[in-house]
């Protein structure tokens, strides 16, 4: 058996985004900035796709910018944020991921911004007093805090983060790329100057993705070259990226909460045969507390165990089963996770990262079980 | 009849390109950071299209860098160039891209360099004198000169531009996102640092690409986030792009000569045919010098014409036939190009490329020229 707990690395992609995308590769090839009929054919499909996420996430359309994904939708927030408004601080947290921690820290080095982190408790909550205290003493700041961490899980509560933000005339951006097509977002009602979304994370393609920023906090572009996304973005656009990208997100909202009720059940069937069957066994951040995490997402910590010390991705993968250790990015990857080390997680203790999907059934987490449980030599 | 002559805007997808990026589409969906099974199957068709690449251009892979097309890459190329190397000092021709003239204008705007422009004929060939002037009073500069004109086609002899960058130690950068694919390029004896392309020009997918970047001259990454592409790239690859630019570079060096005399028999055939049926008929640049301009590129300058004036794309539109009038990138767009501004071209007089690929048939010649006929009252 092969399975793949994986889906916050990255998801397989829905058949029916492969069937949207595929003629967009054969008949309409047309550059969509050409006003000839070649060109306007697959214009027409770019600006539907917009339309159609603009509203999916209550939005509109001359928010939404496409990109390469949401990492270059994310380095876009952050820097053109930083420079089109004049910021000169900037908040974020040390459990976001690289897209956003590497790029703020990078534009601290290069002076231009000073760097301040909100504190975390060890199951990775943050402490909202000092974030009023950040605000507080550097007003205009640009706080960047994600919707839910893409590791342990953890849902921050963005609603709060961000009406605290207006408080103090902060630019609030939210990676939101493990929510995005998982959960609903409404942008209306959402107190978030500018989100982001990679396709791949909700079964569409990789390289394709989106940025929202508000209206009324409009950036200058990141990537200079031509006239289109509305002066925003330069290059010939990914056209099927774009239609991939959109046609996901419309399966997504079309059946989330089935989906999501699905997702559950195996998450929480995951977790009631660990407990079960693995003494010791632990959760990452609030992994396991179904309300306060992704649904997705499941962080287990291991006992410490002689056999599988450093080698549990590695047994689990002899057998059939993809999960991961450190960032949904570098899934897998032997160093270590700044996330983990952030919550000060003991180095004894293997943690794994399970994360499903829709595609993903009750069979294969029994099957994964029936593995572990070898691994930690537990007699049924 | 409808003919597609709006080849350097964008070509259609080789079919062998499609078959190639289909089984990353439904079987190879894993993250290529990830090291379990899923992913390392699609790092090896990551490693594999860059080796390939590296090859075909006599690089190394470590030289070798996927992007999300040619803007991306040339926007890396000068941004993270001017500032890994702390250069002061750039200089450009008043024909370059959009991807590169306006990432080094906003670049001069932020005060990063002093940018200088070469001057120019009115045939669009570039005064190599003054080019040297430029680098003796300022050594250390970044120079960007485009390997062959998207809207003219002419070809710049970029050897001997890069040998004379070498000499006054300076950063140089060419687009050839116009060349790449259609003509060979030697990096081991061809003196540039850094070169782009971008999948679309030849057959490859759009929102693919690369950069090439000469060991000796390594830059720092522009988009943050994550260790991809040997941590110059964060952001989870494009697997689909990759696998089918790399494919398509493939295809094109596979039959480059033969592809090359069938293209370069229609762009003659159009010529001859223009020159004995519409009076007064012109070229701009050097675009009918078959040994100095693109085969792949003809930029005609009409007669003046009451009928057609400033309706003339238009007109070859409602007669199936897309060709452009501006840039490769806002092709038929209504804003003037900036190119034929340089040059000086007559207002009175209509400007078309007609940009032609391997794809494309004598007959959709003799059309088109039909139908120019006929737009311009030319009893056969």
């Amino acid at each position: 058996m092969r399975v793949y707990f994986d889906n916050a690395a990255t998801t397989a992609m829905d058949e029916r985004v492969i069937e949207a995308m595929i003629p967009y590769m054969r008949e309409h090839y047309g550059n969509p900035s050409s006003v000839h009929s070649h060109g306007r054919e697959v214009r027409t499909a770019i600006e539907r796709s917009r339309k159609k996420v603009a509203e999916l996430l209550n939005a509109s359309p001359a928010e939404i910018f496409f990109t390469s994904g949401g990492t270059e939708a994310d380095n876009t927030a952050l820097i053109c944020g930083i420079q089109t408004h004049g910021i000169q601080h900037a908040i974020t947290t040390p459990m976001e991921h690289h897209a956003v921690l590497h790029t703020l820290e990078e534009s601290a080095k290069k002076g231009m911004v000073k760097l301040s982190l909100v504190e975390v408790n060890n199951q990775g909550e943050i402490n909202l007093d000092h974030l009023e205290d950040l605000l507080k003493s550097n007003p205009r700041s640009l706080v960047s805090v994600m919707h839910a961490n893409n590791e342990i899980g953890n849902i921050n509560d963005i609603h709060a983060i961000g009406t605290l933000a207006q408080e103090y005339d902060a630019f609030f951006h939210s990676d939101t790329v493990q929510t995005m097509g998982h959960y609903a977002h409404d942008l209306k009602t959402l107190p978030v100057d500018a989100i982001v979304a990679g396709g791949h994370k909700f079964h569409g393609p990789k390289g394709s993705g989106f940025l929202f920023v508000r209206k009324e906090k409009k950036i200058t572009p990141f990537i200079y070259g031509g006239a289109q996304e509305r002066n925003m973005r330069g290059g010939t656009e990914n056209v099927i990226g774009i239609v991939g990208v959109a046609k996901a997100l419309e399966l997504a909202y079309e059946d989330m909460s089935s989906h999501r009720k699905h997702v559950e059940t195996l998450k929480q069937r995951f977790i009631d045969q660990l407990n079960e069957n693995i003494p010791g066994v632990a959760y990452n951040g609030l992994s396991a507390d179904m309300d306060r995490s992704l649904y997705t997402v499941l962080n287990v910590s291991f006992p410490p165990s002689e056999e599988n010390s450093g080698m549990l991705l590695f047994n689990l993968d002899l057998n059939g089963i993809s999960a991961s250790g450190g960032s949904a990015c570098s899934s897998g990857a032997t160093v270590g996770s700044h996330v983990l080390r952030a919550l000060g997680a003991k180095a004894e203790r293997d943690s794994v990262r399970f994360s499903f999907s829709r595609f993903n059934t009750t069979e294969e987490v029994d099957y994964t079980i029936t593995k572990l449980k070898e691994l930690y030599s537990v007699i049924a």
